[in-house]
């Protein structure tokens, strides 16, 4: 009964967040001259920069969307227009012409679109793929696809540029992932990055943990899409695995691809929000599979090892990255305590809480949802902070920013809310 | 007589910080077997990572090189053995091969040379102009010369690279500060940046700072030299002063390529350390050339202005970035204390004061270097740390790593050294 009445009220404060958090982004964050959104929102929401960041503006789309097809209360037409608009703007400019390879998208676009910095990476095209399918799924409807034809039209008369996004979300989406798949698992030489002797291809964290993600996203519900992509889910899951290390006591960032430990600091690094982000995406997978093995894997290893190696014993929170072998990491910002480590280790424990029913999952929860709630929620204006010191004080006092959108925090604040839904037997209103 | 004792205690310390800093390098960050440097040194000494990075390699050799030439106390053959050695490593190893640009330097190399990363940017290729026109002053000998014959010989036989290399170092530095200048001032293609329609090129104050670093490099003692980059230096100059922005109250780290202020986060960035770097490079520019008007903007603008801006007022020391609106910048370290922004901040003060001689001038040296000294020298393993929390607190405590190696602190205590002596009418010794 008394612990029933906590997550009660754990399951209105989360609530209640989440709304705040929804209402600041659609408050501040839009647009309405140019399209998509500013990212670069100070902590009372006003725009301190206009360029706007491609990962974000993707994961913008695909929250919009996916909280609208999935909560009552989102079911809102301002939702709806937001989420097209943004992959409407994303359609339009993303993509990059062939200078930096085919199907490229850029990292940073002005404020009108124009590119301003592509990576060599994959992951401005991954938040792609996640905003069209998601996308997809609220607007398989004939105006959208007038619409875009429409721009695709005027964009090639006035530009040349190919007429590549004549095409639905969905499938958009797709011929995006099939892209992606081929650079990973075939050729990367069209991300533009040159083969240098010193420089080996590695197994790092993020692209086998965004695929899983990936996967997951464009198969639900969709059993054709699913066949196609279930050999790719299995190397997703072969290469997180490959991650732990040192007989099964240490989660290590990068490592070689035949999944042994790198040389240096690079070999060393642990990354504890990554490998907690990693372990839910991992459990969320093994429970569709009913695979027990692999979630206790998940729970022991995901889980466990980076909450109790990354927490701050002395400060409270999760460092950001440390050494294995207790050097100091080289990065600057190596102790500092970050909104998103905090939001996917709350999702982690409470979908292994939700599932096994283990008190000490959440004792963990707890322990993650007071810091987080006393360290990054923002009573004043809303949305949260996302950069204190080790020691607590507010380094960066930005909500939007060049890597901090509206993502991780709904994110969070969405699956909590539908897991102590779930927890307390409720259905979602 | 009072001030004359501090000006001599002050002396002694400086001079025998430098001399255990010397030792700290010798000791532990020499490869013996494949040659170069080790940069990354723990707080002990000890290589917690073998990676070499070009700028520290060229700044290490620089460094050695110019101790040897100038203070009889380092005219010793082990130093002239070790610079010897790390420029045998760069001009082996740094240069990569045309897929990235002819001429272009790695970034990164493994312990053994083979290329890691190439950055899209000119500051290997500087580092390496200064490296290699610092050593040209003190092997001036066939011996040099034979050994580069034999060693591009084995390696063109072994691999086919070309004999770019097969010439001595005053010409290759030459060579490789004339394909700088074409790239900066002509075409940076070779560069390897793609041009994209929303990255328009910027006067980033690190460009005409380097170069005017490197003229002042190139020319010294040499008319024949001096002529050749006369306009240059004038260039270098209007480049610099084209960063200080509103009406004259605040240097920009990011103009226009015509002395605008940029828009958003990047035009209203300040880095008081860069700021205070340009003041002694001006000033010492404009006390060669006589330029009184120079003097007074280099002292009264690019030293003064990023000191009070720039300053700590609650906690002491200097912040790394700032935003000139009083935004929150979006670097994560923005508010931490490095090491290598005092080290520009005391040569500047020093300079200026050993100049004019006025008084407040002198204030200020004492005051960054009392905070200098209890905050980053190291009694017990000698060298310093690099990296304070805003508050004091050491973040990373090794002595070496990616961005720091064996020149902000050697290159401050040898100017600084040098300096006092000529306060204090004493000849180096």
């Amino acid at each position: 009964k008394e612990k029933e009445e906590e997550q009660r009220l754990c399951e209105e404060r989360i609530r209640t967040e989440l709304d705040r958090v929804v209402d600041f982004w659609l408050k501040y964050s839009h647009d309405k001259e140019h399209g998509g959104f500013f990212n670069c929102l100070g902590k009372d929401g006003k725009v301190y920069d206009e360029l706007k960041y491609v990962w974000l503006q993707g994961r913008q789309v695909w929250m919009y969307s996916r909280l609208y097809r999935t909560m009552e209360r989102f079911h809102r037409p301002e939702i709806l227009e937001a989420a097209k608009s943004g992959a409407a703007f994303l359609q339009k400019f993303a993509r990059v012409q062939a200078s930096s390879g085919p199907g490229k998208c850029a990292f940073c676009l002005t404020r009108d679109g124009r590119t301003v910095k592509v990576q060599r990476t994959i992951f401005s095209e991954c938040f792609y793929v996640m905003a069209m399918d998601e996308l997809s799924r609220i607007t398989q409807d004939k105006e959208m696809q007038v619409k875009l034809l429409f721009i695709s039209y005027i964009s090639w008369l006035m530009s040349g540029q190919d007429l590549f996004c004549l095409c639905s979300p969905q499938a958009d989406a797709e011929s995006m992932m099939d892209r992606l798949i081929f650079w990973v698992q075939t050729d990367s030489s069209d991300l533009g990055r040159p083969q240098l002797p010193g420089d080996l291809p590695i197994n790092s964290m993020a692209v086998p943990m965004m695929l899983l993600c990936l996967v997951d996203q464009l198969t639900e519900g969709r059993t054709d899409v699913a066949e196609k992509y279930k050999d790719l889910s299995g190397w997703c899951v072969e290469r997180i695995l490959q991650h732990i290390q040192r007989d099964g006591k240490a989660i290590l960032e990068n490592v070689t691809l035949n999944g042994k430990e790198l040389p240096g600091c690079q070999g060393r690094l642990q990354n504890p929000g990554h490998a907690l982000e990693a372990g839910w995406f991992l459990l969320q997978y093994a429970l569709k599979k009913g695979d027990v093995q692999l979630q206790k894997t998940a729970v022991d290893k995901f889980m466990e090892i980076p909450f109790h190696t990354g927490w701050d014993k002395q400060h409270g929170g999760l460092f950001y990255f440390l050494d294995v072998d207790g050097h100091c990491p080289t990065q600057l910002e190596w102790n500092m305590k970050l909104w998103w480590p905090h939001c996917e280790a709350l999702i982690a424990y409470l979908m292994a809480y939700s599932h096994s029913r283990e008190p000490v999952l959440l004792d963990r929860f707890k322990q993650i949802y007071d810091y987080t709630f006393t360290h990054f929620a923002d009573e004043e204006h809303g949305d949260w902070f996302g950069y204190r010191s080790r020691q607590g004080e507010l380094v960066l006092d930005f909500k939007g920013g060049p890597f901090k959108g509206f993502f991780h925090v709904p994110r969070c604040l969405y699956m909590c809310e539908k897991l102590l839904d779930g927890l307390l037997e409720r259905q979602d209103s």
